[in-house]
């Protein structure tokens, strides 16, 4: 370990938040951003953010530091041509909720050698610089990824930085990742804004009648548009696996309801499912250092199984 | 206005909150509960609860007590016979998630002339008279029924019971009352369930990495199964009309997200939806009373509108 500086591209919810948490850890942190406004409000909260990419990644070059990619998935390629040109040798993660496409760009660019996915299991329906706190990963899942060829030096660094900003870490291969987030992240996204749709058909009568369990069920379609596209989109086909099983589910259950007036099957596995994630124990992975033999296969095991890494 | 005297009959979630809140407002308020543990743990609390429903039932016709039926649906048929046989002359209204099935059977039953049909738009996942709260209701929608042939005094005094448990009222016919809140309501138990399953799909290592947006879409699959059965289940019709809309929208999302990877039309109109849910503001019905020429049928109609009452 060089150093610990951390580069954050991109200062809204998420890189914002890693900003301030990394900031609070100790960390000479430090980021760029694309909107002025976001430049702005992020320096007026005291904090170093530049919209001049060239000089954030030449400083970043300069003093090995870890690089945090917190742009949305559009802005990925020109990010990720900007990384090429100004600070190709440094560690490099990001915090896109997508790992098989970041994977894939990165490559491309041939930044592979040093990067390692990460994806924070945290939010919030607001976006922005303004949304983003310094607590926001406290005892959160952060994904980093195991895949194979992954680095022991940026792989630590990278464990490290989610530790250090609160979260545990759960060790994920880039695909296993992407069908998990379609199930359990981009699926409630889609019920989400099928159940407002579905709700408000019924008028300001249902609207005004709606209390706990539509508020709940539809919290997520207050998340702005771009963002949820840009969060479900590029993992279309784990999303299309996770919506076909729920459409099937439901169809079945409808079906049901028609022919015997009943639910109880979809109701009693749901409750079922629910209490299995309600009583789900996070177990620690103390046993497998980075850089063990097979530790990316062995911490990748782990991982399935439910495993976190709560110390490194 | 002879009295204010309240008899609630099942002191669970609901109908113990009933007779905490109506305690709080100063009416004589007592109950019935069928299992022996509910009434220790209410009467543990101070509450005047009892076992023998000829008693109880007895008690309100000689106090002229407001009738509010708390079972659940399933437990209706039995609950009607004892009123018929004991306190057949009371203003009578239910707390039941249903209005139409619930109208029917108290008709069957010939206790129609004094009935109003009512149903609190409040709950949580849990149940019981252990769940229940004072404050359940507090700015809660409370639905009172505003069916063809409803009686100004009955009418009244479930109105000013609603007001006086913290709620407002918000006038509505049977039907669409059941259709509104299978849209709101039932609907959301249903995605929920099936959100459950589909994301347990994914497994130990799904489930650990889930966050907000699976917690809050499938809190209510944590309410106990015969519970969302019972609710659900007697509105079949209407909620076999919503999950079709509902599998309509996602079936098209489906399809669109396979053929051009895009949310797009779904998500915009989600997002539209859920905010015209957080920006709903309820009106205040001020000048229609009970008793007024056609009040019955303006009220239905401002309530179709998103109009409420505060004050009787």
């Amino acid at each position: 370990m060089k150093t610990s500086a951390v580069c954050v591209l991109g200062a809204g919810l998420i890189g914002g938040s890693v900003l301030r948490a990394a900031t609070d850890a100790g960390y000479e942190a430090w980021g760029y951003n694309r909107s002025e406004a976001g430049v702005r409000a992020a320096r007026a909260d005291g904090f170093d953010v530049d919209g001049d990419i060239a000089a954030v990644l030449r400083r970043a070059a300069a003093a090995d530091a870890l690089i945090v990619i917190g742009v949305p998935m559009p802005a990925l390629d020109s990010i990720l041509s900007d990384i090429k040109e100004f600070a190709p040798g440094c560690p490099l993660t990001d915090v896109i909720s997508v790992k098989a496409p970041v994977a894939a760009a990165v490559h491309r660019h041939e930044l592979g050698a040093h990067y390692v996915g990460g994806h924070p299991m945290a939010g919030t329906s607001e976006s922005g610089w303004a949304a983003s706190t310094s607590d926001l990963f406290r005892d959160a899942a952060w994904a980093v990824g195991v895949d194979p060829g992954t680095q022991v030096e940026p792989w630590s660094r990278v464990a490290r930085l989610a530790l250090d900003c609160g979260a545990v870490v759960v060790p994920v291969i880039a695909a296993e990742h992407d069908r998990a987030v379609a199930r359990i992240s981009h699926l409630p996204h889609v019920l989400a804004e099928a159940l407002a749709v579905t709700g408000a058909g019924g008028g300001d009568l249902a609207l005004g009648l709606a209390a706990g369990s539509f508020r709940d069920g539809t919290r997520v379609a207050a998340t702005a548009p771009d963002l949820v596209r840009a969060i479900c989109e590029p993992n279309s086909a784990a999303l299309l696996e996770a919506l076909d099983d729920a459409l099937r589910l439901l169809t079945d259950a409808r079906d049901r309801l028609a022919a015997d007036h009943t639910l109880g099957p979809l109701i009693d596995a749901g409750y079922s499912e629910r209490d299995r994630y309600d009583t789900l124990r996070r177990w620690d992975i103390t046993d497998i250092r980075p850089g063990d033999h097979n530790w990316l296969e062995r911490l990748r095991e782990a991982g399935q199984r439910g495993g976190v890494i709560r110390v490194l």
